[in-house]
C-alpha cells in the first residue's frame, strides 16, 4: 500500500479495482439483458446471465489469472463470465468492444464522484455562506501586496471566497460525466446493427450517450470534469494560503482549530501549525498537475488509440478523491476556524491613519486636486503616526478640523459598502 | 521585434501596447463621465477630460517617461492625463485604484478577443459541418492502435471532429470575460461610496460586473477563458495529426493543399509536408502551457498581490493571438484538403477480410457462440488472405456460401448507422 | 487498492507505507546510536533502543493508533518507540526535528530508486546498444514530417535513441538525492549542538549531507530527480511512438511480440495492437506531470512549509515506480521486437527514386547550379514514377546515363556515413 | 508591440527576427566556406559569397517576400542569398538541409544566451554570497509553517538561497546548447559524402556536435536547457516570496527600496510594496511553464516532424529573455534590500521565550526524559509570557535557577552553529 491511501474518502471505494470489476460485471450483465430484449440472446441464456454475471459467482482472482495469459483486461473479464455460464457463455459480451463496457463503467464511476465531490462542495459552499453572513461586520484590515492598505470586513473576505467557490460549482456542474457507450469498435454500431442496445442500456443505468463516438467517448468530456476538480483545489489552495497568512505568528488572526492531544512539532513543543491548509496546499500541487495528462488524452489518433488507458487508471482515481479528500479537510478546517477578535483590531489599528490616507486624500481632492492630494499624503506617510502628522500638517488642518481628521482616519468609518456587498450575494443565491 | 510575431492576426493590434493604451484613456474618460453624472465633478472639468482624455493629446511616450520616475504604470497614465487637463487634472482617475481601469481594460480587450475567435471557431464548425455532409458516405477504413480495426467513413472522422468543436466552443461561450470593475482598492466601494460609477461606466462600455471583488476581479474567470483556449488548440491538434497521419505517404489518404511555387524542403526536391498542420501542433503545446500559469493567477495573497499582473502581460495576448491563428490556419487546410480517393479505397480492401473479422464472428455468434467464433477467427486472421482463409475453413464453409462469406467480409456491407449517425448529428446543430 | 497498483516494480515495496515505517525506525535507531557514541545518552538507554526500534517491537498499527490522538506521524512514531523502551524512551529522537528523520528516510527511498533505475536504464541502453550494431546495415528510408525523405538506416534510429538515453542517463547520474540531515529545526544544529550527531549517522547510512539546510534539504535536489525521470519517461514515450508509427498496417517494419494465447481485441478478432508501446506512451504522461508539483514544492517559506509533505507522499513513489515500470516494459518490447524485411525493403523503394532525388540534385549541381537543380527536380517529382522520368528528361539524360541514373537513385548508395556514425557513437561509449 | 516587450534585456536583440537573419547569412557564408576548402566549390564562387551574404547585400525584406511565394523560410532566404551572388548563386546551401542552418543559428543564440543569464547569476551568487557573509550573525526568529519555530539568522537565509543558486547554476552549466550540425536531410551526411564540412564550420563557430542526429539535434538538449532556466526562475520566485513576506506590514523586516519619486498605488498614496519581487513571483510562473512544450518538442516523430519548429520560436526568446530579465531585477533588489534592524529584534523576542521552548526541553531531557519534558513545555507555551510561566513552574523551577532559564530561553544563545555553518559554506566556494 502506498502512501497516497492516507488520503482516503468515501470515494476511495468506488474506484478500487474490486468495485471496477463489480461494476464491470454489472455492465456486461445489463449488456446480455438489453441483447435479449432486442431478441439477440435467447431467455433461457439471459436468465442464467443474470444469475450468473454477479461477484457471487465471477471472481476477480480468476479474472487476473486469465489476464496473465491474454494479456487484456476485459477480455479476460469476459471469459471468466463465460466459464459460469456455461453453454451460454457465448452470449456475453454480444456486439461489444471492450471499451463500450470501461467507457461505460467509467460513466459510472465518475457519476458518483462527481456528485459526492458536489455535496462536499455544497457543503464548504453552506459553511462560506455562513462565515460571511456571521463576519459581514467584523473589519480587518485589507492588504495588498502584503502591505495594509485599506479596511475590509471579513464577510468581504469570506464572501469572495464564496464567489470562487460558486464559479467552480457552475464549471463542475456543467463538466458533464455521466455518459456511457454502446457504438462498436470505431463508433458506427456495426455489431449491433442498432442504437437500440445502447439506449436500453444506458437509460436503465442513468447515463446519457455522446451524439458521436469512436471506438471511446471524446476525452473531452474527461478533460473538461479534471479541469472543474484542479478549479476547485486551486481555489481551496487559494483560501488555505490566506489562512495561513493570517495565522502567521506576527499576523495570529485566525488560526486552525488544534485539539488538546495534538502536537504540532517534534522538537518544537509550542508549536500550533495551520497543517491542515498547508496540507490542502500541497495536494492542490498533485491535483493541479492532472490537467496536462487529461488533456493529453484527447488526441487519441484515428479511431483511438490506447494511450489514455494507463493515464486515467491513474487520472480519474487520483485526482478524484484528493479533490474530495481536500474538501472535506477545508470544511473542516472552517468549521472549526477561531477568529482573534484583539488581534484583527490591532491588526486594523497598526498603521494610525496612513491605512485610511486615501480616504483624507478623497476628501482633499475637492479643495486641492486629487494629485495634489496623493503627493501631499505620500510624503506625510512616511511619518510614523500618521494620524498625528495629518493634525499637524498646515494644508490638512487648513482644512479639517482634527475631530474631522480623526473621522476620516478612523477605520470603521471607511468600510465602504461592505456589508451591502455580503449582504447583495448572499441574497443573490438564496 | 522577436520571432512570435510572425504569428499575427487582427487580434494582434487589440493586444498591443498601443491599444492598451487607448482602453486605458478611454476608461479613465469614461470614469470622469460617470463622476460628472454622480456630480462629482463639475460640468466644464469634464468637459475639458472628454476632450483631452484621448489619444490626439495624451501620447504613450509621454506616459513612459513619466513612468521612468514614478516606477508606476498606471499612475504615469494618471499624471499625463492630468498634465493635458490642466487645472482639472485633478479630477481625473478620482475615486480609482489602478485595476479599476486595469481589469477593465483587460474586460475590453478580452471581450474582443473572444469574440474574433468565437467567429474564427464558427467558421471552423460550419466548414467541418459542410465535409461531415459530404463525406458521410465515403467510406475509409478505421484505425485503433494504428491498426486495420473495421471500416467507418469520413464522415465520422469530420463528424467526431464536429462534436469536440462544439463540446470547446460551448466551454469558451460559458467562459464570461466581459468584465469591468469601480469597486476600489480593496473592493468595498470605499472610495466611491457608491456602486453607480460602476453601473453607469460597465453599461456605456458593455461590460458586466462580478457580484464581489477584491481589488480584482477574481483570476478564475481567465482561468477559466485561458483553458477554453487550450481546450479549443488541442482539439485542433488532435485534428492536425489526423491530417498529418493520413498524409503519411504509405498512407496518403488527404493531402493538404501545396501551391505550385510552395517548396517542401530546401534540400529534397519532391517534400510536400503537412507543413500548416505540423504548426498548429507546435503552437498547441504554447498554448496549452499557459493553464498553469493562469490557475496559478488565481492564488493571489489577501485583497491581492501583484503575481498576476507581469504573467497577464504574457498569458492573455500570446494565447489570445496564438489560438485565433491556428483556428485561421485550420480552416485553411480544412478549405483545401485533397482527398486521395483511390488510396482510400486501396487502403479499406488492405487486409482482404480480416478488416471485417468482426462481422463475421457476429454471424457465427449464433451458430458456434461468440467465444468460439472469436478463437476461430483469430487464428484465421494469421493468414496472408482472410477471405480466402475463411472460404477454406471447415466450419465458416459450412454455416456460410462463399458468397454469403463475400457480402460479409466486404467492407461497404459493414459501415453500420455510420450515415445516420452524421444526420443525426448535423440535424441536431441545425 | 487503487488500479495504479497495476503497474508494479520491486520499487513498490519500498515505497510502501510499511517498508517507509520500517525505514523510519532504522533511522531512530541510528541516532540514539550516535547520540549513545558522542556521550549523549548512556549505554544501557541505547542497548535497549537498539534492541528495541526494530519492526519486531515497533508496530505500525500502534503508530497509527497514536496519530489518531496526536495529529502528527512522526511523533507518533517516537511516542510508539518510547513505549518499547520503558525507561528508556525518554532518549529516543534526542536533538531531532521530524524532518531529520523524514529527510533522511527520503534519501534512503530515493537512493534504492535511483540505483534500480539506473539499473533498468542500464539494460534498456545495453539492449539498443545491439540493436543499433546490429542493424547498422539495414537501411529503411527516412521520413521527414511523415513523409518519405531520403534513406537511413535502422541502426541511426536505434543509435539517436541511445543517444538519448545516454543524454538522459547522464542527468539522472547527475542528480543526486542521497542525502539525509540531522540539522535541526531550522537548520542551525541548536538542538545537537555539533554536526558530529549528522556525520556518524550518515555515514553509517551511505548517505551525503548539503552544505546548508532549513528544517529541511532544499527541494531542488528533489525537483531535478524528478525532472530527470520525466526526461527518461519522455525518451521512452518518443521510442514508443516510433515503434507504434513503424507497426502501422501501412508501414508494418517492426512488430511488438505477440504471445499465441494473446488477445488483441475483444470484439476485431484480427488485432494485433503495440500495446506495450502504447502503456508506455499514456503513462509517460503521468510521469511528466510530476515536474510542475516537484517544481512548486521548492518554494517554502521561510525556514519550510509543511506544503511539500502531502505532494511528496504521492510524488515521489508514483514517479520513480511508473519510470522503473516503463523502463522494464521498453526492456521487454525492445527484446522482442520483430523486424519485418520485405516490408522495409517495400517501403523503401515505394516512391520510385523520387527518395533519391537529393542525391541527383547533388549530382546536377555541378553543372546546373543547386538552385536550378532543385527547381527541375521538384517539378520531375510530380510524376508517378521518378526514375523513369528523370531518365527521359532532356537536361538529365543530356548529363548522367541511364545506368548512371540508376546508381544515383538507387537507396543503398545513398546511406551515407549511417554505418560509420553508429559504429563511431558505439565505440565512443565503449 | 505586444506588451511582453516591456521585459527586454541584452538578449532581446539576440532573439529578434533580424539577428536570427543575420547569424542565418553567417551560418550559408561559413558553409559556402568549407565547401570551398574541402574543394566542392571553386575560388571565385566563394570569393563572391563571402562578400555578398552579408546584411549589406541581403535584405530581410526581399527574404519576406519570397517566402510569400514559396511558403518556406530557409529556403527563400537560400533564394534572396543567390540573387546577389549571380551566377555563383547556384553554390549556396550546398549539401545543407535547413535545419543544419537552423540548428547551428540556434546554437549561437543559445550559446550567447546561456553566456549572459551565467554572468547575470554570477552576479547574484556574488551579492548573496556577500549578504550572507555580511549577515551571518544577525540573528532573527526562524519560521516554520508561518508560526515562529526557534532563532536563525539572515546569514542562514542567504547561505540557503546561495545553496540553491549554486545548484541551479550547476544544472545550467551542465546543459550544453553550443551545438551546431551539418549531417543533413536525414543526419547520414548523405549530401556532403564527408564529416569533413561539419567539423570545418563548427570550430570556426565555436559550436560543438552531437555524435548523432536526425534532421535535427535531439531535443533533449534543449529540454535541459529551458528546465534550468525554469529551475533558475523558481529559486528567484522562492527568495522574492521570503522578501515578499518579511516585508509583510507586520513583519517588516525587510524592503525593497522605493525611489523618493516612486509611487506605491495610484489609490493608496501610504503605499511601498515588494512590487519588484511580486513581478519576479509572476514572471517565474511563465518561465516554468516552458517545460511542458520543451518535454513535448522531444517526440518528434521519424527523422523529424516540423512541429518544433513554432513551438521554438517562442520557447527560446521567451524563456531565455524573461529568466535573464528576473536575473536582473532580483540583482536590483538585492543590491538595495533594506534592513529594519529594530523589526528584525522585536520579532525575534516576540514570543516571550516560546521560540526557544526547545531549548529547554533538552535541557530538561537529561533530567525528566525527552518526552516528558516535550509534553510539559507543549502545555506551558500555552501561557502568554513562557519565560515567567517557565520560571514558576515547580519542576523546571526544580531544577534550572530563573538566571539559568533566561539564559536557556534567550535567543542569542541559541544560534546553534549558524554562523559556522555560512562560514563553511563560503569557504567552500572560494
Amino acid at each position: 500500500m502506498l502512501e497516497i491511501e492516507r488520503y482516503k474518502t468515501s470515494l476511495s471505494k468506488v474506484f478500487s479495482i474490486q468495485k471496477k470489476f463489480e461494476l464491470q460485471l454489472l455492465v456486461e450483465k445489463e449488456l446480455a439483458d438489453a441483447n435479449f430484449k432486442i431478441g439477440k440472446i435467447p431467455k433461457e441464456a439471459n436468465d442464467v446471465i443474470q444469475l450468473k454475471c454477479t461477484p457471487e459467482f465471477v471472481k476477480l482472482e480468476r479474472v487476473q489469472e486469465i489476464e496473465k495469459e491474454v494479456h487484456h483486461d476485459l477480455m479476460s473479464l469476459v471469459l471468466a463470465i463465460s466459464e459460469q455460464c456455461g453453454e451460454y457463455g457465448g452470449f456475453i459480451h454480444l456486439g461489444a468492444t471492450s471499451y463500450d463496457i470501461q467507457d461505460t463503467v467509467r460513466g459510472l464511476q465518475l457519476k458518483i464522484a462527481k456528485d459526492q465531490i458536489l455535496d462536499a462542495l455544497d457543503k464548504t459552499i453552506e459553511i462560506v455562506k455562513n462565515l460571511a453572513e456571521e463576519h459581514k461586520e467584523l473589519a480587518c484590515i485589507g492588504r495588498t501586496h502584503g502591505i495594509h492598505a485599506i479596511p475590509t470586513t471579513y464577510g468581504m473576505k469570506f464572501g469572495n471566497f464564496l464567489n470562487e467557490l460558486l464559479l467552480a460549482k457552475k464549471t463542475l456542474w456543467e463538466s458533464k460525466v455521466a455518459f456511457g457507450k454502446f457504438s462498436g469498435a470505431v463508433g458506427t454500431y456495426a455489431s449491433y446493427g442498432t442504437q437500440e442496445v445502447e439506449k436500453i442500456i444506458l437509460e436503465k443505468l442513468g447515463l446519457e450517450r455522446q451524439p458521436i463516438t469512436t471506438q471511446v467517448i471524446t476525452r473531452v468530456i474527461h478533460a473538461n470534469y479534471i479541469y472543474s476538480l484542479a478549479l476547485i483545489a486551486t481555489i481551496l489552495e487559494h483560501f488555505a494560503k490566506e489562512i495561513r497568512n493570517l495565522q502567521r505568528t506576527e499576523i495570529d488572526e485566525v488560526r486552525e482549530s488544534f485539539v488538546k492531544a495534538q502536537v504540532g512539532s517534534s522538537t518544537m513543543p509550542q508549536k500550533k501549525n495551520p497543517e491542515k491548509s498547508e496540507r490542502i496546499c500541497g495536494l492542490a500541487r498533485i491535483i493541479r498537475s492532472k490537467i496536462n495528462p487529461a488533456l493529453d488524452n484527447i488526441g487519441l489518433e484515428h479511431e483511438r488509440d490506447l494511450s489514455n488507458s494507463s493515464a486515467e487508471r491513474v487520472l480519474f482515481s487520483e485526482t478524484s478523491i484528493l479533490t474530495h479528500y481536500i474538501l472535506l479537510q477545508m470544511n473542516n478546517v472552517l468549521k472549526n476556524l477561531y477568529f482573534n477578535l484583539p488581534k484583527i483590531k490591532e491588526n486594523l489599528y497598526l498603521r494610525r491613519g496612513a491605512q485610511c490616507a486615501e480616504h483624507l486624500m478623497i476628501q482633499l481632492s475637492n479643495k486641492i486636486g486629487r494629485q495634489n492630494a496623493h503627493e501631499l499624503l505620500k510624503k506625510l506617510s512616511n511619518e510614523e503616526n500618521f494620524l498625528e502628522a495629518a493634525k499637524v500638517n498646515e494644508i490638512v488642518k487648513g482644512i479639517f478640523s482634527p475631530e474631522e481628521i480623526d473621522n476620516i482616519l478612523e477605520p470603521m468609518n471607511y468600510l465602504g459598502l461592505s456589508k451591502q456587498i455580503v449582504e447583495d450575494l448572499l441574497q443573490s443565491i438564496k
